[in-house]
Order: structure tokens, then sequence, then C-alpha cells
């Protein structure tokens, strides 16, 4: 299954739905599809210039990895020359923060990833949960 | 005047729908703010997946020179050096190549610039023009 | 369709077999996934030492611009200044000679590109095909 | 002694063997020749899309301070501002974690180095142990 416009698109504005509805910061929203690159990004109105860099690199460390924001942001506390190696080997591309998730489709394979930033790293990791399953994809966060 | 990510959804919707109007092959569209940052980005189903920095690096260039695709694409052709000049001082993010567009206010203030790749120059300019002026705002291609 | 390992293998093989059989020098191949990330490389006995980046280079452009390494070839020989900017936005990893072919499967989806490098261009592009065309995929070099 | 690209890709298949035999993650390898070029490089199916710069970088790192990779490992846990450094040395191709290896002849030479991923850093290692020893030579991991 290889991700469309569209669902990307449908992903960002449900990932951006829930931080509104929940009283978050504004987030901004990256889906990138299954080789890292591009395919929709937001920020919302009060995000700061940065916010690209930011969600790129959440959802492009878990891709090249294949593990969830999660896994690498503990790999990272416990390691710290973990995160300078991959920020070498990636050219900065590496964010491994909670926000970044990998999205699976129904057999398993993951087909993109989509990061989230803008307010407290779980809140992040939510928001890019909502946005996932809110076209029926499973999210690994 | 600044630019709201509701704007900016409107012009990348617009030059996309420009495109598919007038037959052009699957384009993608970005729009930066006034300091170069990225706001929304979109690639169509079926864009190359260089895209993002293709279209960023025509509206990076725009931006950081306040010139028009058109203008930076004519004076590439003449200075060869120009270009290679550019992308060592703005750390590659420069692409000048038509379809990088400024964006003006109505005061004549730019406030942003948006930036279209996927088919030919001269049609990603049109694109840009379309998305600019959909949304009433004043396009410099 | 996706490529496999074993299928990427099988072309590479062939492709360095077509140069012994026509007398090239030593030839370094590589296969890159839909995304532009390396499945596999070899480089032929006698090869220099930099033929990693120069194979990637090539299968790179093709896959960052859906184009073929013919038609960057030409690009850049009519614009120099195009070369310039697509090794900015693409990090160095832009090599506009040909040798390089995007690799499509029979619905004429892109997913993979080829890269050879070691003889001349041409010869090296005639290599890329024929390690395409020896596992039954289409070839646009 | 010199590496040959027949060695290197024996040396990819065994390590690639005993993965699949011990029921590891899917495994990638490369093979260095001793200036830390590619001879041969291969990512198995399921492997994730960043896996080739882990790979280079845990064999480089090895080969450019003629370490294996558990002194280096033990180095950056100790000192992880010497991963910063070797970091921007090695322009980011630096990844002090286990899996990588040295790669000597019969007399003692480093000939080059192999780099494995996708699993546990102690099975990285183990596997690339596997890989060097296949083929008659001397492993330091």
């Amino acid at each position: 299954m290889t991700l469309t416009v569209e669902t990307a698109r449908r992903m960002v504005a449900a990932a951006m739905a829930h931080g509104r509805d929940n009283g978050m910061q504004p987030l901004s929203v990256v889906v990138l599809d299954a080789g890292g690159h591009p395919l929709v990004f937001e920020r919302a109105e009060g995000g700061s210039p940065g916010r690209f860099e930011l969600a790129r690199g959440k959802a492009y460390g878990c891709l090249m990895l294949g593990m969830s924001g999660s896994v690498l942001s503990r790999r990272a506390e416990a390691q710290p020359h973990f995160v300078q190696a991959m920020n070498g080997a990636f050219d900065g591309r590496f964010v491994a923060v909670q926000g970044g998730a990998l999205i699976r489709d129904a057999t398993g394979a993951v087909i993109g990833a989509l990061g989230v930033t803008g307010d407290s790293s779980e809140n992040d990791a939510a928001a890019a949960v909502a946005g996932i399953e809110a076209v029926g994809l499973v999210a690994e966060a």
C-alpha cells in the first residue's frame, strides 16, 4: 500500500484538530512517504519558524531506523552518543524525541511516518497517533 | 500582513488545481513565510520524491534575494558562477529556475514566497501565479 | 511492486556481467529502492575507490527528479547552473551523467533506480539497461 | 593482501546467513576496503531504509581509528564528546556502536572493515565476526 496525498492531508488535518480540541499549543505536522520524502506539511498559526525541521526530524528518524519516537527517545536518554552518531549519519535530519510515529498498513508494512511538534513531547505523540488512526492506519509512536 | 496557514493552504490548492485543469504533470507546491520557513507543502500523486527540495529551493531563492524566479533564472543563464555562490551562501537551498514567486500584499510588501515544480519551468511559473492570485495577493514570478 | 534484495542482486550481477562480456573497464553498480536508499552495491576488481558515490549519485538524481540519466545529462549540458542547483538541493548526491536509470515495473511505476559507473557514460548506460532488463523490468536510461 | 569483491561478497553472504540461522532481525552488511570505500553492500528484506548509513558508519569508524566496534562503543559510553568530535572530523560517517569490525589478514594487517546493523548491537557484532571468519580472515569486533 502506498500513501496518497489525500490520505496524508487527512492525517495532517486530524492531528492538528486533535491539538486544537485538546487545547494544545499550535502544532506542525509532516507526513513522509516510505522513503522519507515529504508528502504534506502544515504549520499552524503561531508555530515558530523552525517547525518543519523538527517535525521532519522526528518522522525521518523513525523511518530510517524502523523505530517509534518513544523507542528512539528512550535510547537517546540512555545513550547520548547514539543521537550524535545518528545526526551525523543522517545529515542532521534526526530528532530523537517523542512525536514521531511509523505509519503501518493492515499487513504491518511501514508505508511512511508522521511527525508532530509544537506542544509537549507526550502531547505531540498523542496527536500523531490521532492523525494516523483517523484514516484507519496503524500508528507506532 | 502575515500569511496564515489557511491562506497558504488555499494557494497550494489553487496552484495544484491550475496544473490539473491544464493537463500538467503532477505538481508539488510549497508556501514559505516571509522568513523562508515552510508553512504548507503538498506533493501530488505521482510526483518524484525530490520535489520538496526543488519547490523549496525555488521559493527560497526568490525570498532570500527579493527577486522573482524569472529574474533569477535569467541571471543564472548569464552567470553560472552566481548560482554556485548562492548555493554555498544558502546551504544548497537555492534553485534558480522559473517556478518560484514572491508573494506581495496590496501595499507591495513581500509576505512570503511560493514554489512550484513538476512540469516545464514556464508551466510551473504559471501555476505559481495562479495560486497566489487565487487568494487576491500579488505574484512576482 | 517492491524491489527485493534478490532481484537487486541479480540486476547488479547482470550489469557487471554485461561489462565483462563487452570488454568494459571494471564497473560498479548500485540499486536504490524507490526512496533512494541503497539495497545492493558492488564495485568490481580494479574500480577506483570513489565508485559508490558516483554510482549512487547517478541513480539518486534519476530517482529524485523522475528523469533518466540521458535526460539529466542533456539538461546539464544545456544548463550548467541546473547541476549546481541540484547538487545543493540534494546534498551533493546528484551526478547528472549517463549511467543512471529509472527502474519501472510492468505498470509503469518507478520502483527504484540503478546506477553504473566505470566505463564511458554510454557504456555505463548500456550496462544499466542490461541489468534491469535481465530481471524482466523496464529501464529508462 | 587486498580484499577482492568476491571475498567481500562471500563475507556479506555469510554474515547475513548467520543472522537468518540465528533468528535475528533482517541484517544489512557492508564491506569497506582498507581506505574506507564500499566494496559490497546488501540490505535484507525488511531492513529499514537508513541501514546503509548505519552499517557504513560502524565500519568506517573502526577503520579510521584502527579500533574495533567494542572499543569504540566503550569509549563512546565513557566520553560522549568523543563521538561528537569524531562525527565532525569524519563528516558524520562515524557510528560508535558494536557491529563494526576490522578485517585483518594472516599477517595482522588491516585490509578492510565490515559493518552489520539490524539486530541488537551484540548480535550485529556476532554476525560481523561470522562473516569475516567464514572466509578465513581475522575479525576484530
